[in-house]
């Protein structure tokens, strides 16, 4: 015995989604069917307005409903420090910290050879571009502590070295609240190699 | 700083399903703005569709794209036996086990006087329609194994009692795999209380 062809489908489809197993996408999809029709509408009509009406920002490559984003046309943010991540919502991480007001840069990912993705499939040289006005005191590469955030910032210090600009990375260390015996050796040896002196 | 409204919108949408809470909503968002855009046009119409095809059974009160659904019409099936479930659902998971070859009867729901639900709210009357025929020989009541599920069943069998019908409950026992030693002491009695020679 099956569901009827239409929940099938919306089944197949939700199931689609990231960390949505067969299990979860039937029970979304029995709540969809259930919810007030005004949700289930509003959530259909929210996917493709979002997709038609949110852009890269063509300057700093954020997600945008305008074009360039707030962010970009902020004139009360630093106009000479530009932070690389690798995906918009890294933004969105770093905003709420409100330590940073200066800039961004979104990559659109990580330089990654399994994956086949180098350089040239990142905002690499849209980068460069925005470097070249000189207005650019510093560049923070703010990309993941992972292996290809590791290599994507490699590559970026190495290509930014000639510029007369302050490349600087984010510290490694131990997370904030967190217990030394459970951090794993890597980051322990990092944050041991980063320690410095006391105020 | 926040997104741009449309993604907003999107994720608070995302956010009202079950189990998802803001932050597997953004990334739910984000996974669906990057996504090729035929797949998140598919989820907005798959949800559109399967609200739109997809009814009750007039008869058994099951999830069906035609009325009377599948198992009713069955002609394979067992015409005199009706198994009660609270949900569409749960006819799945009984399906799956491949031991029932009746019919069902979706109360859409439990009593619940929390939430202000009573047989009324119930498809009871329903159930006792199909029973006037004097076709049934047996009701299985099948509603969960939990306060609201147990009620249901206790409620049904008295109404059923004095019909000439054969009323059960499914069996309440140890889990098939599970350990004895996590099982919680109202199983463990239930499952005690409900012991059986060995054959």
């Amino acid at each position: 015995m099956n569901y009827p062809e239409p929940l099938n489908k919306l089944i197949a489809a939700l199931g689609k989604l990231p960390g949505v197993g067969p299990k979860t996408a039937q029970r979304l999809a029995f709540y969809l069917l259930n919810a007030p029709a005004a949700e289930a509408e509003n959530l259909a009509a929210a996917i493709l307005e979002a997709r038609r009406k949110t852009h890269y920002c063509s300057v700093c490559g954020n997600l945008t409903d305008r074009d360039p984003c707030l962010l970009c046309t902020d004139p009360e943010r630093d106009q000479g420090i530009i932070c690389v991540v690798e995906e918009a919502r890294d933004i969105v991480a770093l905003e709420k910290t409100r330590q940073y007001r200066g800039l961004y840069h979104v990559l659109q990912g990580a330089i990654s050879p399994v994956d086949g993705i180098g350089p040239d499939q990142l905002r690499v040289k849209e980068l460069l571009r925005r470097l070249q006005g000189g207005k650019i005191r510093e560049v923070v590469l703010a990309t993941n502590a992972d292996v290809e955030g590791e290599a994507t910032a490699l590559y970026l210090a190495r290509l930014l070295k000639p510029l007369a600009v302050r490349v600087t990375r984010l510290a490694y260390g131990l997370p904030v609240g967190s217990d030394l015996e459970y951090a794993d050796e890597i980051t322990l040896a990092r944050a041991f190699s980063g320690r410095h002196e006391m105020e």
